[in-house]
């Protein structure tokens, strides 16, 4: 097992950098709003009554991300498409944002292409591949990472998509106090720190041999899922995530007969004062439920003043977890080896 | 522990009637459509460029199903909102239809009320309750039972809405067949059925102890939630599900490494005739790497000629292995002593 106060073990554990990528998101996410503001986007593309985001895994996050943090500003509804094919009611009307960091994503070039033959207002964001190809005028970074370390591209051009064309008002202000939220918040959590000090280490310790389950609600509902596919891929880790107050119709039946979790499960709670009241009210609830019925927990509250910097910021909190997670299981964060045999396995078909 | 074969112990276990209600939900589909031909719907709701259904648990389950079985059909977008507020995108043109049981449900009324203030166009579907008082015309239906024990209203109801506005053609001759695959999977599901021959009592046998991780695609992905929150309301056990090919994407990384999970989780796989041939492969594929890395699985494949009979029997399927695993576990299927608990916490606060 890897001491996590030993940095020389740290980086030899990560040897394609995956710490370096997740100490750079404030930094990503300044060079995403700044590429964005000089790409081309049609006009009349403003004339969208809805906005359909294609995207699977790392690349369909920040379209989740995205959607809950406009949710209040957004006169037109967006979706999240994981999948091969489209909902009826796409065409014409609809833009149609392929997000796909290779550009070659097998789900996401198949929606693309009918979006395409409905007659769809069609952009594409990514750094190559087949989808480059096929878009007129793909909206391309360069950024050699795992997708899932270019989150900071595909949310903050996302945005800047829909801030370009009228739909949501400018969201400097907040992505310059995210920026800074963030950097403050990786000089505390970077591998440098010992774990005395450093919440992600000690969390990640916390995790070790359990199964974690996120639970938020609201706009971190979306950063509970990237917790959860985090663990997965730079962690090598299950996990779970459920969403509040859904969970309070049905989980917490199972609260009082914790048996089959109770050995493993640790239930991490985001918990945020921009909540709705009774969501507070309905954390606080939970707590103290989880506490009766002796089932571990662990909960944060999000850091910074707008959404989105509360946002990015747990994202930032929860990526450092995942790097941890992964040292202390012994797996290099960056790899994807099952993912990787997957795709070669379906291409042979 | 309750013998399964022992009809007598499962109806002691079984005080208000879960078993039968389960049995039932053929006859609620029927009883369902007859009652919503007859309800008034103002024509000019067809105008309606989107459609917003409110509900949380047993009650927005049904519009989970109802938005996937219609996606091909549907020419407005359809948005579940298991939220106190809603998104900016709500107003004049939106057809807003509440879906609550009780009447009573804090997040559903909260979220009626603000669609209500924006002029919404306005529908409720209830047995009664505040939601009843304060919508013009309700649509009402009679059926003592747990909410989750009336899916076969809810969904059956919000179909028959979108058939009468015309948004999807007559599901009439779908419904037919899907009552008469429910009723004859149910003669081979029900309480006097042995174990011998009922698949529904081995995999509650299979599942005992175990912590169940559901995994479906397309339209059977609504299926798979309705299996976590059976398991959890019925059968008091926790459960957890996830969604084709997304899971590819992350999930997988985690297969190499199943410690946290292996001692207890069983995958279980919710497959069909009628997926996407890619997502018939990947979860052949799926099965093939559960195997090599020793991960208990199980899967089922959907009976029924159209998507509605897939979904609707699979639900009936899993509302009988829930009811076994209730009586396996000695939990009353029909209680729901937490979440009442919680309501009252909540109501004091």
């Amino acid at each position: 097992m890897i001491d996590l106060d030993d940095v020389g073990a740290l980086r030899r554990n990560d040897p394609q950098g995956m710490g370096e990528r997740i100490a750079e998101l404030p930094w990503q996410c300044r060079q995403a709003w700044e590429i964005i503001e000089s790409q081309p986007i049609p006009a009349d593309y403003a004339q969208a009554d809805s906005v359909v985001i294609l995207g699977m895994g790392g690349s369909a996050i920040g379209g989740d991300l995205v959607r809950t943090l406009v949710r209040d500003l957004c006169p037109v509804p967006i979706f999240i498409n994981r999948r091969y094919d489209l909902p009826r009611f796409v065409g014409q009307d609809t833009l149609v944002i392929a997000s796909s960091y290779s550009g070659n994503t097998e789900e996401t070039l198949a929606a693309f292409r009918e979006a395409s033959r409905r007659g769809a207002k069609l952009l594409a964001l990514t750094t190559d591949g087949e989808l480059a190809q096929m878009a007129k005028n793909p909206l391309t970074f360069s950024y050699v990472a795992q997708p899932r370390a270019a989150l900071g591209f595909s949310l903050v051009m996302l945005l800047g998509i829909l801030t370009r064309l009228g739909f949501v008002p400018d969201p400097a202000p907040d992505l310059e106090e995210a920026i800074e939220v963030m950097k403050e918040l990786g000089s505390k959590l970077r591998e440098e720190v010992p774990t005395s000090q450093n919440a992600a280490k000690r969390l990640a310790l916390l995790l070790r041999g359990k199964l974690p389950v996120i639970y938020a609600a609201q706009h971190l509902a979306p950063v509970a899922r990237r917790w959860k596919t985090q663990f997965n891929e730079n962690g090598k880790c299950f996990a779970f995530f459920e969403v509040l107050p859904e969970l309070h119709h049905n989980t917490v039946e199972a609260f009082p007969y914790p048996g089959e979790l109770a050995e493993k499960g640790v239930i991490l709670l985001l918990t945020s004062r921009l909540y709705h009241p009774r969501n507070i009210l309905r954390f606080q609830v939970t707590e103290e439920m989880l506490d009766r019925y002796g089932i571990a927990h662990w909960s944060t509250e999000a850091e910074g003043r707008s959404l989105l910097s509360q946002a990015l910021s747990t994202i930032h909190f929860g990526d450092y977890v995942s790097l941890f997670l992964a040292a202390l299981r012994g797996v290099n964060p960056s790899s994807v080896e099952t993912i990787a045999y997957l795709k070669k396995r379906l291409a042979q078909a």
